[in-house]
C-alpha cells in the first residue's frame, strides 16, 4: 500500500507527484483513498469518515463558520502519461492539472493545519469524471448529508490559479420535426421534415445569447445544436428530423426558467429536455469567500463549463472553484500542472485559512 | 427445372404467374433465364442469344422498322410472399407488379406473334433491382450493344397501364459546412457547422421547383435534402454538417446542367456531386411510338422516377414505359396485380405489332 509520510504531505509539491502516481482511474480509487485516509488519521487533530471510497475529515475547533475544501481523487483513464514526470518547472501526467495539484493542496492543509481560521471540512471523492449517479459528493449528499453541512465550499478544480465564481446550468434538449414519406421522384406528395429543421437551425443562428453580470462576474449563455440527423435513403423524403441542443445558462435562471426560455425560443417545435443540471451563484457574498478572494487578492470571474460547485449550491452552500492547473490541459495526453501554481496555491490557502 | 409450355405461354395471366412462381431474387436468375431460354427457343421464329443470365431473341422479318421489348427477370427479396396466390381479379406475389406481369406479356408476344407489323428485338434480363454495375441492360450495352439497335423500345415496368413517357434525371450531392470545434460552455470560441447548415436547408425549403412540358408531358423537378448528419458530443460546438441533396430533373436537361443548377443554387457551399443518371426524353414523334400510343388510346403523361428507359435514351433510342402492374405496390409486402391489366396489356401489345 502507497505511503504518504509527513515529509511528503508538508510539501505540496511532493504530495501532488505522490497523489499522480498512484493509479486512481474512475472506479480504482481504493488505494489512493487508503492512503489518504491514513494521512488524515495520522495527523491525530481531525475526525475522519469513509464511505466507499470518499474519505471526510473534520475539525472541531468551536469556530462559528464552516468551509468545505473539496477534490476528487479519480481521473480520467491514462493516455501513456502515467506515472509524472518533471521537466523544470512542470509536472507531467494523468490528472496533475484535473486534479491532483488541487487535491494536494486541500491534503497538505488538512495534514499541516491544526488550528485553522474556521472549523473546515475536507473532502476527498471518488468518480467525479463518470456519470452523475456514481459522483461521491453525490453519493455523500444523498447518504451523510450531515458532512456537507457548512457555511462555504472551495472546490479545487483547475481555474489556472484564478477564482472562478458558480457555473452555468447545461440542459440538453431534442426538437423533432415530422414530415411525410414519400420517393423522392414525386416530392411534391410528401414533406420533408428535414427542410422544416431548417427554419429552426435558423433560430439558433439568429439566437442572441445572454450575458448578464451577478456579484461582478459576467456569464455569458450559450445555445447551440450539437446535433443533427435526419434521412431514410438516397431516393426517399424524410418524414423525421432531429435536432439536440445545449444549452448554457447564466446561473440566474432555475432550471424551470432554462426550459421555459428554450420552449419560447422554439415555439411551434415539438420539444423534449433530454438531460439538465442547475447553475450556481457565485456566491462572493459569504464571509469566508470575501476572505478567500482577499487571500488570493484578484477578483472572481464567472465560471464557463458546469462543475460540483453546483452540487454544493443545491445545498444551499455557496462555493467558489480556484486550482492550480490549467483547465484547457484537463484530459488531454500533454496534461500537466506549473509547479510555482501549486506553491502559490498552498500560499493563498495557508493566508486564507491560518 | 421450371417448364413454360405452349399452353401457359400462350395466356399472359397464366405465363405471370408461372414467372412469378419461378424464384428470382437479384442473383438468382439461372432458373428462369433457363427457362425462357428454352422457351424463345421452341418457337422456332427467333434467334436467341444468352449472356450471363440474360436472354435476347429477335425477329429477322426484314422490316424496315425495329423495337425493342424489354423486362427485367429478377425480383426484390422475397417478403412472405412467394409463391403467388390469386383472390379474384387479383394475382399477389413477389414481382407481380415489378415486373414479372410485364416480363410476360412481352415473352407471351414472342412465343406466340411470328409474323409482326416491325422486326422485334425481345430483351429480358437480370440484376435490375441491383447496382447499375450489374444491371443486364448495361452490360448487354457494353459488351453487346449490337443487341440494342433499334429505332424504339418499349420497357414493360409497372405504369398500371399508362403511358409513361421518358424519365427524370436524378443527381446527389453533398453539401458540406465547416466550422470551429469548441467546448460548449465557452460556444463563442467555435463556429457552429451546423447553424450553418440551416441557411442551406433554407435555400431547400424556399426552392420553387421548376416544371416544363416537353412533347406534352409535363415534367416536375424536385430538390429535396434526404440525409442530415452533424454533431462530435453533447458539450462540442460541431465542426462538420453534411447534407446530401437528391435532384430530379427534367429530361431537358443534362447531367452537366443539372449539377451547373445545383452550384447555382448553393452558392457559396463547398458541394460534391454523389452520383448521377441522366433523364430520358419523352421520344413520342417516333414513328412506333405514335402508333403505340395510337393503340392503346390514351396520351402519355410523364414519368417519375428513373427507370432503364435512360438508357435506351442515351443509346440514341426512344423509350416509353408501359406496363400492368401499379409501381405503388413494387417493393412491397402487398405486391400484386391487377388480371385485367395483364389482359388489357396483351391486347393492346397484340393491336400494335400484329
Amino acid at each position: 500500500m502507497a505511503i504518504l509520510d509527513p515529509t511528503t504531505l508538508a510539501d505540496p509539491v511532493a504530495l501532488t507527484r505522490a497523489l499522480v502516481d498512484i493509479q486512481s482511474v474512475s472506479g480504482n480509487e481504493r488505494e489512493i483513498a487508503d492512503a489518504v485516509e491514513a494521512a488524515l488519521h495520522a495527523t491525530g487533530h481531525l475526525a475522519v469518515h469513509r464511505l466507499g471510497n470518499t474519505v471526510a475529515a473534520r475539525t472541531d475547533l468551536g469556530r462559528p463558520t464552516r468551509v468545505v475544501l473539496a477534490g476528487h481523487l479519480d481521473t480520467v483513464p491514462l493516455a501513456d502519461n502515467f506515472p509524472s514526470t518533471v521537466d523544470g518547472d512542470l509536472m507531467f501526467g494523468c490528472g496533475t492539472s484535473d486534479m491532483k495539484a488541487g487535491t494536494a493542496l486541500a491534503l497538505h492543509l488538512a495534514a499541516t493545519l491544526a488550528q485553522s481560521r474556521y472549523d473546515v471540512t475536507y473532502l476527498f471523492y471518488e468518480c467525479e469524471e463518470v456519470e452523475a449517479a456514481r459522483n461521491g459528493l453525490n453519493v455523500v449528499a444523498r447518504e451523510r448529508p450531515d458532512w456537507l453541512v457548512a457555511d462555504f465550499a472551495l472546490l479545487l478544480e483547475p481555474t489556472y490559479g484564478a477564482v472562478e465564481a458558480g457555473c452555468q446550468g447545461t440542459m440538453r434538449a431534442a426538437i423533432r420535426t415530422q414530415g411525410r414519406r414519400a420517393h423522392s421522384a414525386r416530392s411534391w406528395l410528401g414533406i420533408n421534415a428535414i427542410h422544416t429543421a431548417g427554419a429552426a437551425l435558423r433560430r439558433l443562428d439568429e439566437y442572441q445569447p445572454r450575458r448578464v453580470t451577478i456579484e461582478g462576474c459576467e456569464y455569458r449563455e450559450g445555445l447551440n445544436a450539437v446535433l443533427v440527423r435526419g434521412g431514410v435513403a438516397g431516393n426517399v423524403i424524410p418524414d423525421l428530423c432531429e435536432i439536440e441542443v445545449n444549452y448554457r445558462f447564466a446561473p440566474d435562471r432555475s432550471e424551470a426558467g432554462a426550459e421555459a426560455h428554450l420552449r419560447d425560443v422554439f415555439t411551434g417545435y415539438q420539444l423534449e429536455i433530454v438531460d439538465s443540471a442547475p447553475g450556481a451563484l457565485p456566491g462572493l457574498t459569504a464571509e469566508p469567500a470575501r476572505e478567500f478572494l482577499a487571500a488570493v487578492g484578484q477578483p472572481a470571474s464567472a465560471k464557463f463549463g458546469w462543475t460540483d460547485v453546483a452540487r454544493f449550491a443545491a445545498l444551499g452552500i455557496p462555493a467558489l472553484n480556484y486550482g492550480p492547473g490549467d483547465p484547457n490541459l484537463a484530459h488531454t495526453r500533454e496534461e500537466r500542472v506549473e509547479i510555482p501554481k501549486i506553491e502559490s496555491g498552498a500560499a493563498v490557502l495557508r493566508a486564507w485559512l491560518g
